[in-house]
């Protein structure tokens, strides 16, 4: 292990401190008290399912490498109660110097939570590749820009507040496939980043848990919270279905791949959320169900084929086609709804339409380019110093009892 | 690999396209608007347990065999789904009709999860046996017996909503069974369909979910809902002391044996399932989880012993003794509370035995005759292909990334 | 193996029989009847909670040694649904003889729930070490003595209902520790009692959950729910945090240790648990946090070298330091508070300060003291047959299918 290492090791602990003194100071000085709020809000429940779903449904979903278990929970872990510490502070920030209204500090702790799906989902692409210091800073910078990138929709392109946050796997998709753009590949002899029969079991678990609560997690500051749940969970079983069925009609000798089934059945999920709320007839989110969990699949086959290698990127989890594609197809899908219903009325459909792309874009574009730099600052010589030989390894960072594989 | 296998592998995407796009089509046409059904009911967080414990639950807890893991979930994943959107579509037609009344699309999906139980309990008769067409035809078959079932029952035998739902245990149990009667026993020297410790583990984790959710399946539709969950949980309390007492007074040097624990601690769930909302005094409730608990044990040296061999059943993760046996069980406990509560009023008596005793011979009678007739199509040229040697292999269907035992 | 352990363990049944026959005779002659109480209570989905972080969590999380996985989660199962039932007759009893008013049933099981925390805690020191009846004897005497402890804090020292819960992690710790010192150590050559990395997944599988359900456990019977709710969850988050940080800093070069994140995750849960209904300011819950992974990082480091060997007390999942220091931690902030917040009305605070510390010392030292005498009475002839060499081991309880190492 080169010394250097060693030495940049060390400094991790302090990292950690003095990003929790930061958080701890500013609570200190703005923090608002927890008095007089009232009893305890009627959605605990649906807020401790998205608890779950962020903190155990990715850690577990993420555990798909065989030697890296302790890392894709533990760490999921710990940039998930950081995240969400900085963005409660960043909200007390904003509420007060009033540019917020205050509404209560378990609304605030929800928002972060899924505003750190973004972080997750970034993870998965460079999953095994970043050391604990490159995550941190990865993690920060993303929940700055995405909060950058939601007040920008809020306030220039007429977003509300739950389809704003409901951009989180658009961005969170393109962001980590641009940090991951910027990393070396690993070499194509590497056993290391596949998975085992026991990952891939640890992973479904996961992924279960991901695909009960995901109504929860679609719902949770809609403002039609019933069609919210209803629609995603119809999008959910169509896309199950589907992915059983894609996946033996495109896989040689019609068996059915692990993988596919992890990211399709999730990909309704995706696909839903951010029309989840306003459809009124459940065959439009089982269509999407269906269309999402199909551009899962076959986007797995091209991009793995065809983008990928010329690209050189190297998507760990394969975060592109199970959140990316789909929620790319769920902002289509808003807009030609909107298209429809609003025909009619064809005096503001123009501006609408135009709203709707710019939000888009402008969520995309940022995910990218900053997403490109952050890269660029995680490979430069300060933070990048884990060899290409030691990528995908528990036991770079973790004291394992003994050398056995998962 | 026999070629006519290949070839019937290729139709599986077909089966299932067809019945989706069925679904869609159907939905398309009759499915009710989302729109003006008020706010998110109340019983959303009961409704989550319950999608919770069918979902992750039974799959996590069929994954007994050693290399079956990822068909075990992932298959009922599918059948579930499959199922539910089947249910809800007929639900919806009855509405339609005006044959019923409009409860909700939220409630609809609870009795179809609720429904679903009887088919995933089936699927654990025969399951490592099936391969996925056979599952598919099966599921569709029990739930519309099923469903005809429970109209005879609400319509001539004046069973109530709830408590002709929950005839799924039995139903399920000895539709299984008659299923599995139909299919050629695995040699007894395979050792695939034993459990290793890893397989056992995980499905003490699904069988613990199970424990878990179990009053709020018992009392999601009831309408005394905190009777149903206490007696529930009082009865499932004493079938796990009773389920760790008679595994060791069963079994040689008194050793406690880990099939025993997953299906006797379940027991007493399954044994109050039909009077948890009627019972008074918790007393009872506890009586009959001691009682369920020590049919199921007792059930399950009998049944592999005596009952199974001559026969020709075999059952592969026991849901004769597991959950088969406790529901009659229960059926019968609730003709004695019947007769004890009603024994004054002995006018009215006679008639009420009559119906429940009709309900009960009514839905085993139809569940093992359609059984019959299902496990006999199931084996016809047309279906059958899996030879015996075959059973039992996750390698069959999946592409499993190694050779590796679970 | 020595035939009087044959004949010992063939008492096994018999030993619950006869508690099991216990509680239904009393639950026959002085259980409550169930109507008339009303609806389903609004707390039932955070009832949910507790009942799966209680059965579940802990049976997960204590599953740390490597061939010891079904009598973790099996016997944690056994001893919680046995504990309940007596629970929740004592408190029947004590209604029915007019010392304590009617809550309802729901209510009670909570309560019971909580307290058993003390019985899980207590046997994760023993964890491996007692046989089936030593531990049936543990719980039940544990229980009675907590409730005594409670008893005696709420009637002469002026402690809540809801604190007196609290002190739960407090007395199992000690109490625990006490048995354990009674027990010979394990020779250092064993390497039975350690880990493999398979048993620590299941464990952090455990410990997710516990982390997730925490703020519902110590929010559960508290006045003010929401405070209680969002400190615990400040303090988890940060102690999460704090335990990466020390874990990395504390051990050789720099990497984390899996035991550490579990202990110390928790740490700020247990740390706020007499105080989180009362801090207004989430930065104090925060410090708390910090404070208590703090002394449990550097507490299993002390303990394990400096005060265990000489004390000859083998702790196998370390609770001491995991659930001990940080309630001792949280009684001392407790006072702390109190006298920051009453400090200007000097005339109370020394009699206020006086009941906190009597309540703090009373509920250790007769946790100590009970447990040195539950400890001797647990290795006298009677009751002590297991020899050392067998400790840590599945296969000494369950008929394990095959010789395969978790």
């Amino acid at each position: 292990m080169p010394s250097n290492y060693l030495n940049f090791r060390n400094s991790i602990p302090w990292v950690i401190l003095l990003l929790e003194a930061l958080f701890l100071i500013r609570s200190y000085f703005f923090f608002l008290r927890l008095d007089g709020l009232g009893s305890l809000s009627s959605s605990y429940a649906e807020f401790q399912d998205v608890n779950h779903m962020v903190i155990f449904g990715f850690g577990f979903f993420l555990m798909v490498l065989r030697r890296y278990g302790f890392s894709s929970t533990g760490f999921n872990l710990l940039i998930i109660v950081l995240g969400v510490q900085c963005s409660v502070l960043v909200e007390d920030l904003l509420v007060y110097f009033h540019l917020e209204a205050n509404e209560g500090v378990l609304k605030s702790i929800a928002k972060a939570l899924i505003s750190m799906t973004a972080v997750a989902i970034s993870a998965g692409a460079v999953l095994g590749k970043t050391n604990l210091v490159q995550l941190i800073v990865m993690t920060l910078v993303e929940l700055i820009v995405f909060y950058a990138s939601r007040w920008i929709n809020r306030r220039y392109l007429e977003v509300g507040d739950h389809l704003s946050l409901m951009h989180v796997h658009l961005f969170g998709a393109y962001f980590g496939l641009a940090v991951a753009s910027c990393f070396p590949e690993p070499s194509p002899r590497l056993d290391k980043n596949r998975s085992t029969p026991k990952s891939d079991l640890f992973s479904m678990l996961g992924s279960v848990f991901l695909w009960v609560f995901w109504p929860s997690f679609n719902s949770l500051l809609a403002q039609s919270r019933r069609k919210a749940v209803l629609n995603t969970y119809f999008a959910l079983a169509v896309s199950a279905v589907t992915a059983f069925m894609l996946s033996a009609l495109t896989s040689k000798d019609g068996k059915f791949r692990v993988t596919h089934i992890h990211s399709a059945a999730l990909a309704g999920g995706v696909t839903v959320s951010f029309t989840a709320q306003m459809i009124s007839l459940p065959w439009i989110a089982m269509i999407l169900g269906l269309l999402g969990s199909a551009i899962t699949i076959l986007g797995s086959h091209c991009l793995q084929r065809c983008l990928n290698p010329p690209l050189k990127i190297h998507d760990t989890s394969g975060v592109h086609f199970t959140f990316g594609l789909p929620a790319v197809l769920g902002a289509l899908a808003q807009v030609v709804l909107l298209v429809i219903r609003e025909w009619t009325n064809s005096s503001s459909l123009g501006y609408l339409v135009l709203l709707h792309v710019g939000a888009f874009c402008q969520t995309i574009s940022l995910a990218l380019l900053t997403g490109f730099i952050t890269g660029f600052i995680l490979n430069t010589r300060l933070l990048k110093i884990i060899p290409v030989s030691k990528y995908f390894e528990d036991q770079f960072y973790w004291e394992v009892s003994l050398n056995v594989k998962l």
